[in-house]
């Protein structure tokens, strides 16, 4: 089985947990059953390797995305990387080439496309494979999974099947109704479409040349950012007529809200909080190392990072979009694909930040124009090059690294490192990368890095 | 006018803003008119100048509290440390000992004492000052305030007075009552006891010694820890036949709870916070620096600091104090004499805090056993001494000071630094102070500290 999640854009519904340069993809907020957390990404991953050890994923995702998926899901997990962000027909083509060019998958083959934000349960991979030998045994174009309705909701387009049986062709798309028309077209027997289809990659490539110029993926990789942005459903879905959609009445949940997250939280409180006994229908979600105390709230939800605090009425809670616009702030968390780094303090003339390596990464070989760097390894075990000159470090050991100095550190154990930048201008656009030879002073398997 | 400010014990209430070291009346939370902010402290120190500016302010406190208050009145107020805690007769007693023999107070002045936590206007301080007068004036022992009851309250005793005028001879005390009582007392015209009395110097320490053995202020002091735990009202008050009580009819708000602190703020919010339209009547204290966004609430209180985060329906809140009695954690912030600190990150074997000192101020010169520290100065000018041997700082350097190492730093403009602690056992018990010569070297005036 092939699958292609797309991992959307960032989004700020969910904040303080999502924002610009984190997705609600990797907020680790389900829990497991060995009691720790996973986030959709990671909970979608495990699921589908469930159902069939041998799925081959791929996540078309952008480049923003890429550290936090390595950092989630390991380095080997597959990962298709759109130069910028051209909505879903332009990824789905892209990503079809990388199949077909660079993983070398037959045109033959079925492939199926999904989000990868929904909170779905076994039943729903089941169906999705399903959707995948429709395409190959029905001989169709493309088979497209609609979710049985549970409200007249505005947010999806709908499928209306040609009858009632589990597999119809499709007698029609309809875009977003309101309430009133999305009634009447559950009326009669329209499903939700929630972007899950499957296809034999040899017809997604034609699809791909026939609305693209492009030679190969590299080509189409480089001309990226000359393409239209077009949904798939728009350039390719609406349009065709061998097409069948699939039944599903399995769980389905879009948690694109934190009314409709909580829903899918196990348990009222994830991280450091108490509520008292007058409270009713609150959910917690905090990321801070200290305490949230909640007292005779009702419905309502609480969230804290180190980008904010959320407090809201549940249903108010999705009106939340237009006031995390105007907040406008230092990002104060992220992960990367070597670990990750927290903002400690933040000064006119210094930033105090808290990082953490993996073991086995390292972060670029760089430089600063404008600002000095104070390094203090508080626990782990690495090495340094500064200007060229390797040692190791450990707990306790300092390392300056003033303006234009070459530097880098890589993990041996995990390391902890907090580092004081201090400079007039201090900004993530003042790096200069350098190159560093695999010699044998530098055994690590390289990883990237965007930051510090 | 003399006046004994009681400033009593730290408080949860006004958790996450008070605590075992921050007590309510250091938390700055009322808007002035310049814009900044003030504490209860400040606001009352600066009102009694306003209305005496010759006024004579002791304030009568434990030894816990003298950094916080220093920090926030600066270094000349005058400070009657209370070696321990021992309820306010004991209190008082070392007070009016203090005026005397200390700051040679003459036995025929009149003393005012009121606790530093009611939230009043200037008409309050004008009634005090005229409490004094009715001591000196009318020959009696004790003059005290009676306040207008709003609603027949549990959390104050009540005085009776003789009859309606202004002044009155008192009839009777009464304890803290049930409501059923207090609307029985309310009808017979009694008053609430808010603990502000005026008394002649010389008759109170008449009372000290008749219930007290000890020669003079240095005596109490040594022997106060053996000291019994009694009230002011039931050791003195209540016996004196000898006492009036004046009426006040003026604004007069104990500030305990987060519900009456609220009524109290000029602004639905102190720090950075944005009520969406549909919140009613929400307020909202946050010191840390990220945004707190509410949305949909209704008679809550939101408060965000370094130690934790509280959400509360007003009336909820006063319920607090057995829920932060059961939260058990490391103190994230506090206010010295000479500066303040912040804890930035806990790890297991290290610590990293961030300490603001004021300019002229310094540490005390302190060694630890079981820990190696790392300075680095994000801003400001001062000076280390690093066993014995001095040299001067500013933003960039970079001090170490391994275990047992001699160390201190001294402010010479406003100093930033970022300290990181590193060991295996890292507890604030682990410090040695040395002594150091007020040499040409070292022409700071020296202040106290009690931590790093």
């Amino acid at each position: 089985m092939h699958i292609i999640l797309l991992s959307g854009g960032s989004g700020k519904r969910l904040w303080p947990l999502s924002n610009d340069i984190r997705s609600k993809q990797f907020i680790k907020i389900f829990k497991k059953e060995d009691g720790e957390y996973e986030s959709m990404v990671q909970r979608i991953y495990r699921q589908i390797r469930e159902v069939d050890k041998d799925a081959e994923v791929t996540i078309a995702t952008s480049k923003t995305q890429t550290s936090s998926i390595h950092n989630q899901l390991g380095e080997e997990v597959g990962v298709c990387v759109e130069p910028c962000r051209r909505d879903t027909f332009p990824a789905i083509a892209l990503a079809a080439s990388y199949l077909h060019d660079v993983k070398k998958v037959s045109g033959q083959e079925a492939v199926i496309v999904c989000p990868v934000d929904p909170y779905v349960e076994k039943e729903y991979f089941e169906a999705i494979k399903e959707l995948g030998e429709i395409v190959l045994r029905d001989s169709v174009n493309l088979a497209i999974l609609g979710m049985e309705p549970t409200y007249p909701s505005e947010k999806y387009g709908y499928v209306l099947p040609e009858n009632q049986e589990k597999v119809s062709r499709v007698a029609a798309f309809k875009e977003k109704p309101d309430a009133k028309t999305a009634r009447q077209y559950i009326g009669q027997g329209a499903l939700w479409n929630g972007g899950v289809f499957a296809f034999r990659l040899s017809y997604m490539l034609e699809k791909a040349h026939e609305l693209i110029d492009f030679k190969n993926y590299e080509d189409l990789f480089v001309k990226y950012d000359t393409l239209d942005k077009i949904s798939f459903d728009y350039a390719v879905g609406e349009k065709e007529k061998n097409i069948k959609v699939m039944h599903f009445q399995g769980q389905w949940k879009d948690l694109g809200t934190w009314n409709t997250l909580t829903e899918a939280m196990e348990e009222p409180c994830v991280g450091e909080a108490i509520l008292n006994e007058t409270c009713e229908n609150v959910h917690v979600v905090n990321e801070l190392n200290v305490p949230v105390l909640c007292m005779g709230l009702k419905d309502a939800v609480v969230s804290a990072s180190p980008e904010g605090i959320l407090v809201s009425d549940k249903e108010q809670s999705s009106y939340i979009k237009p006031f995390v616009d105007k907040i406008s702030q230092q990002i104060m968390f992220a992960e990367k694909s070597w670990g990750s780094f927290r903002v400690l303090d933040v000064e006119d003339e210094s930033l105090t930040i808290k990082v953490t390596l993996n073991p086995g990464h390292k972060m670029n070989y760089h430089s600063h124009h404008l600002r000095d760097e104070v390094w203090t390894v508080v626990s782990g075990r690495g090495r340094t090059i500064v200007d060229g000159v390797e040692r190791a470090v450990a707990a306790g050991d300092v390392i300056k690294t003033p303006a234009e100095c070459k530097h880098t550190i890589i993990a041996d154990t995990e390391l902890k490192v907090i580092e004081v930048q201090m400079g007039r201008e201090i900004s993530v656009q003042d790096k200069r990368k350098f190159p560093w030879s695999q010699s044998a002073a530098f055994p690590v398997p390289g990883t990237d890095s965007t930051q510090t």
